[in-house]
């Protein structure tokens, strides 16, 4: 076998919200598609990725970089030792050949973009799941068949008031979430106090609501905020400070001693293992969420896996950023503790299978070959037009 | 005043060189121009930036993000309260608008590129040397009249065996350098060995030869070769591991008690700050390689060596990476302990002013406004034709 061609667009997302650090008006999204001389049901077999989002789309990186070195590549430096299907591990090597070491983002990005399309193609030309892949691959076949999701939201929308907060957060119930996350740190103390009390009037307890501070804090900050949530026993506190500032975090968990949570923005098996060693990050306790599609791809995310075992943690204590059906599918096939979802933003990425309903906080995983793009009707089109299928 | 347009290139570095990770022979460079609407002689006042080696040219981050918010940015946004400069502090906050924290490369060297270029207006606005506008606005007015620079060099080429290493490192002397660096790592340990004896035959002493192992060891090979090399009293052991495992650099420390030098992949104050906190660097001994031009730029820079300061560490442990001009700038006017330079590879990003040799292994600055890409007539026509001057 062999690929015929990779392809690369850009989609906006326009989302008319803001966190605690940017506003996401002008946010785009790589789409990418591997393009292979295999044929199923007269089409050729093609595998899509895409990228997360927080971070932007990637055409120049993918097209002065990471596509060119896979197209010059010779074919048996991609392909698996049968000849028969593509060898993401190789593909991963090709693409980072005459890579220095350090500076992990954008090319994180962009490589995660291409590897996402692979472990896709890779899943189909198998005829199977992705997440069955990958648990026959990596974990003695088990599969969970359902993944732990929330609802994350809460955002600082324009004109958004307490009612309208609560509204969405309703919503989200309505829809079958039972956890939900919302945005803090954008506004003062006081009125973020009254916004996280207003969520729980509708989800009940403070354990269905986390709060993300997007890594605006500072440790004064971090702490007095601390204090101040830790009598609504919350889900979890999620990136207090800047995510590469792991001594804030350390000194953080000695003022909270409730779950936290950390990681979307650390892109890259080493500095996933600095968290770990230098952020007193607690197993079983706190929750850490590295976005494999953010992060050089499930290649990298599967040593990442490794590391995590050898300093006492489990993939139970993973639970992704991004809300993509990439981290949904290697959270059933892991066994991760769960995944993210943004059950209205970030549109046409977000969300999984549209026949599917999300079940008191829990979702079914889909039985279609790869990641799962096909049952998107909002997202699929764009990748069928990028394929030319 | 305001910015009339900004314009960048690529333009290819072909050099037949390969250190112990990566070949350059498709290394890229994008060069800036900063055009600004004063005039000087009948032209435009212009600053140009360059990205330092060892990564790749940014076209893409440069014209899908950064310089599209420059020039949607007011000017007001973009200069100084008076009016009559621009302001590179106020710029680099419009490049980083939207970007969230962490993810520390790439968007770094694109950044650091227009942040050149806006330091080189800067100084050519107010008609003096970037050396001397830093040592007035950051340090009293003093500058190093002269600085210590060292031949970087020592790449294993195909086919070059120890007396050309020899007579490279003989040619440096001839050009007025006393210290060289040499690659190391990439062939067998007795064979390093001998290369290394090979080029202390040449420059006289250990004290003038430093090893760079870009990255490449493990703990164990760390150790092994600290231990084979430590009778020659090198100038320094560099980058021996991953640049982001703090904890090889602190236990390698506890084996290699004479100098070592690290950071040149390190691209934010944040990821500087771990290697001050967790990698056991020792101050006036280990040498801190932090290259500005990949890593955001000046604006960073300053907040990395206050950072420095807070740690106990003085600019004078800094001898940044990259060999260009911008860093030689940073060294005379604030105070560094000197600075990398590569005499013959990288061409035509390498070196220095044309019209100054280097006597004693210091190079004396030139007296031009700007960073003095003027004085190159190498470089100096790729710049022009983009600005069009």
């Amino acid at each position: 076998m062999r690929i015929v061609d990779i392809r690369d667009t850009v989609v906006p997302i326009k989302s008319d919200i803001a966190n605690a650090y940017i506003d996401f008006s002008k946010m785009t999204v790589s789409v990418v598609a591997v393009i292979t001389d295999l044929v199923r049901d007269g089409k050729p077999i093609v595998g899509f990725g895409f990228n997360s989002n927080g971070r932007y789309a990637q055409q120049g990186l993918l097209r002065e970089r990471f596509i060119p070195r896979l197209k010059e590549a010779k074919s048996v430096d991609l392909i698996d030792a049968a000849g028969t299907n593509l060898d993401p591990h190789k593909m991963w090597d090709v693409m980072m050949k005459n890579e220095k070491p350090g500076g992990h983002g954008e090319r994180s990005v962009a490589v995660g973009i291409v590897d996402m399309a692979v472990w896709d193609a890779v899943a189909k030309i198998e005829d199977k799941p992705l997440y069955r892949l990958l648990a026959e691959r990596y974990r003695g076949g088990e599969v969970d068949q359902t993944v732990s999701i929330y609802a994350a939201g809460g955002y600082y929308y324009p004109g958004k008031g307490l009612q309208g907060l609560k509204d969405e957060m309703r919503s989200y119930l309505d829809r079958g979430y039972t956890a939900v996350k919302m945005k803090v740190g954008g506004v003062p103390l006081a009125e973020d106090l009254k916004r996280i009390e207003a969520v729980i009037e509708v989800v009940g307890e403070g354990k269905n609501v986390a709060v993300d501070v997007n890594g605006r804090f500072d440790i004064e900050q971090a702490i007095a905020f601390g204090k101040a949530i830790k009598p609504y026993k919350l889900r979890w506190y999620e990136e207090v400070g800047d995510p590469l500032d792991y001594a804030l975090q350390k000194e953080l968990a000695e003022h909270y001693e409730l779950p936290m949570a950390t990681g979307e923005n650390l892109f890259s098996m080493v500095d996933a293992r600095n968290l770990i060693r230098y952020g007193g990050m607690r197993t079983g306790l706190d929750i850490l969420q590295f976005d494999p599609a953010l992060s050089y791809g499930l290649v990298e995310y599967l040593r990442t896996l490794d590391m995590l075992r050898e300093y006492g943690f489990s993939p139970r204590d993973c639970t992704p950023h991004g809300g993509h059906q990439m981290a949904l599918n290697i959270a059933a096939g892991l066994g991760l503790g769960g995944n993210e979802s943004y059950p209205d933003v970030f549109r046409p990425f977000n969300g999984f299978a549209d026949n599917i309903a999300v079940e008191n906080g829990r979702v079914r995983m889909p039985d279609l070959p790869g990641i799962g793009f096909e049952a998107k009707k909002e997202l699929y089109p764009h990748m069928k037009e990028l394929a030319g299928l």
